[in-house]
């Protein structure tokens, strides 16, 4: 007989004959007749409660069934008398598939988030965890189905990289050799890095398809441990031909609605714990987020709200000023109350890449702030003119010769395009209330942290 | 007015009164009174064919519109009298959006793939390189679809990893160090490479969420210029608790099926084009995966057949010798001539993390077999006891030390779990009949091979 999954099992509207179900004990309870013991397989939140009267096939177990154990449940789904739940199993046969001994980590009590990164091969075990990473994957997927609904191809941009393109960040360099040998005798023949971003790459690719995406593991050597920053995290990189910054702007706002509103269907069980422990306001973002137009503001015009904002900020803001993120949170959390888009940055904070707009001092740039996150979304419409983009490169001093590729795309059929580079850790911190990235990836990266 | 994908418009069923279609210019035929021009826009092989009458807004651009140049089009879409084609467009007004200069590369010629891959950012632009890009796309979408269909969770394991897991291969290096500085110095204090296989880490989620999979890049350091070898590549890793050997053989046989159905159904433009220029032998293959029931032979039967085969093969096979890629052909394409899963390896080719067999002598490994490639699949039931575990890695010189949170999932409600590999570009070669790896990949590293 081949097992049902719990979520499966809850899904239901009718009970069932005989069902076999296996997974891993939450808890357990003995009374003289019966054991109970709910039962929980990764699938969903809920477990499901299994009653054992004293006697049945393999009852003999129950002594060494605790916390953590693996079991194996032939029985009846019968309905629930009790509260909470439709139905349960009441065991024909129980099987004991691995013990958990009282050693065991992940005993019935609350751990904190620091000692479960120490058992991140265990963590996901836990409701918190296995909720966060069940929200990842169905997060992922609605990623992808909205880009293959909307005509995009999935790309693979290369992880290796012997350019530093955008110098969005500090790299990780990769070698086979040891010691003082020179980079012509290395694996490549020379210097080679963890890429920051498969734009450029990524632009190539739309310029021969038309709309594509690439959506894959980024890398940032950067020496700080904040609760924001990881060495290895996803991205999500849209580029898009004969798209302006308004479309790319339309595409942000259509692909968040379409992936808030899709967790908010699909995980509802999976969010409510988040609501409901984590962050009590997270409803609240949540359904803005889906309902809500995205507020579009010119950069010059944000300038003009914060300066006469009756705030405090850390750091005074001024037309060519980078906005930190108090000036964003502000932004999206108290003055719109919703997500914000700015846009038309000045040309001198952002890269060479961008779009001069007419007025010569801005570049055709976007950000996306929503609340608690600030910038969930940078993109821009890329300069596709080849003059203005020699011309900004040599403001640059970057070297032409390293970027004869990219310089080519503009050459040979160069058309308007746009595109943007999504954090998806940030986002599951929005989906989720999870204020440190550490725990919404399986295994997170950081300086001096590589365990598992 | 919103531009149209001319896959769009070649789908319809009707003419419509305005279009307006942006692409790239294939070819241009001028006469006296018309020019007509074929436009790409990467959304499919197809072009659609623009008639531009002289005089029509725009035409005195035509004398620069050539191969390779970007233009839009606003027209009419009206039935095309000549054969092929359901449509054209009738254009009412021509713009040139982006010139090509006659140095542009692709000129309407016959290209070598090896002068290709020297211009791999323009090479999606011609037929064969568009096809494989939208090839590529689509089969992960269909992986990506069949095991959300089948409730796995999508994992993404780290790329940086601090352990050599499998001894899989030769591994990259990541350092942000120079010359000899320690590795206790570096950034994470350790010596750290690029992951050769997720499964380990894949395991710890199946462990807790049921079947999970992970899709993503994964590396070889290995300094071999073949055709099948990249150093960085795409692999798919499924994990599923609960799940034997025979499980792992019907979950690898369901997913190739789906694919190949699904890639035949939704790809077939662009399948033809391989099985009419790259492998007249391409959809017989295709339809013997889509159809045929999969052999299941065990590895000493195989070695059997081997021997009592009227073959001379290179190397010559016992009990207990590896396969090489003339054996594994030969059992697929000559002998059963159709897709064949071979498992009970002997243990002393095969890693320690497989299940031991009762007989002692073999492992519960499986590797699918398949026409022209060989090995597609590699997988195997994992050893989910403890001692047994132990036991392997003892006689195998493991440092228990090293795999403490492996060795954990052991001990804490083990469950019988199968997982298996899936190498992605070898699925995409044996899609398109393309024979070496660096033309399914957008932006192949080879040795020696960084390039954009």
């Amino acid at each position: 007989m081949k097992r049902t999954k719990i979520k499966e099992l809850l899904a239901r509207s009718a009970p069932l004959d005989k069902v076999l179900v296996k997974g891993w004990v939450r808890t357990k309870r003995d009374s003289k007749e019966f054991s109970f013991i709910e039962v929980n397989d990764g699938s969903c939140l809920a477990s499901i409660q299994v009653i054992v009267d004293a006697g049945t096939p393999g009852s003999d177990a129950l002594p060494n069934i605790s916390t953590g154990a693996a079991i194996s449940v032939s029985g009846e789904l019968v309905t629930s008398p009790g509260k909470g739940q439709a139905f349960e199993i009441r065991s024909h046969e129980l099987e004991l598939v691995g013990v958990a001994p009282e050693s065991y980590p992940l005993q019935k009590k609350r751990h904190s988030d620091e000692f479960l990164r120490t058992i991140a091969h265990l963590r996901p075990r836990t409701n918190k965890y296995g909720a966060i990473m069940r929200i990842r994957s169905k997060t992922s997927h609605l990623i992808h189905r909205f880009f293959e609904e909307q005509g995009f191809f999935l790309i693979h941009t290369p992880v290796i990289t012997g350019s530093d393109c955008e110098g969005a960040g500090e790299m990780f360099r990769i070698t086979t050799v040891k010691g003082t040998t020179p980079a012509s005798e290395d694996f490549f023949g020379q210097e080679t890095n963890l890429t920051v971003s498969g734009q450029l790459s990524a632009e190539m690719m739309a310029l021969a398809l038309g709309d594509v995406y690439t959506f894959g593991p980024t890398f940032r050597a950067e020496n700080s441990n904040t609760s924001r920053h990881a060495a290895e995290f996803w991205m999500l990189e849209p580029e898009m031909a004969f798209c302006d910054l308004v479309g790319n702007m339309d595409i942000t706002e259509a692909l968040v609605k379409y992936v808030v509103s899709g967790v908010l269907d699909t995980c509802a069980e999976d969010i409510a714990l988040f609501a409901n422990f984590v962050d009590k306001t997270l409803m609240t973002t949540l359904t803005s987020l889906r309902d809500d137009a995205y507020v579009r503001l010119a950069y010059r015009d944000a300038i003009d709200i914060l300066q006469s904002a009756k705030k405090d900020f850390e750091y005074p803001v001024s037309f060519g000023t980078d906005l930190q993120s108090e000036h964003e949170r502000y932004l999206a959390e108290e003055h719109f109350k919703k997500p914000v888009f700015l846009y038309n940055y000045p040309k001198g904070i952002k890269p060479f890449y961008m779009r001069v707009n007419d007025d010569g001092e801005t570049v055709a740039a976007m950000d996306l702030l929503v609340p608690r996150i600030g910038e969930l979304v940078g993109g821009s419409q890329r300069e596709e003119r080849e003059d203005k983009l020699l011309e900004r490169m040599k403001e640059l001093e970057l070297p032409e010769e390293d970027y004869w590729w990219y310089l080519d795309s503009r050459r040979f059929g160069s058309v308007p395009h746009s595109g943007f580079g999504l954090g998806f850790e940030r986002l599951l911190m929005l989906l989720t209330g999870i204020t440190n990235i550490r725990d919404v990836i399986a295994f997170p990266r950081t300086p001096g942290s590589i365990e598992f």
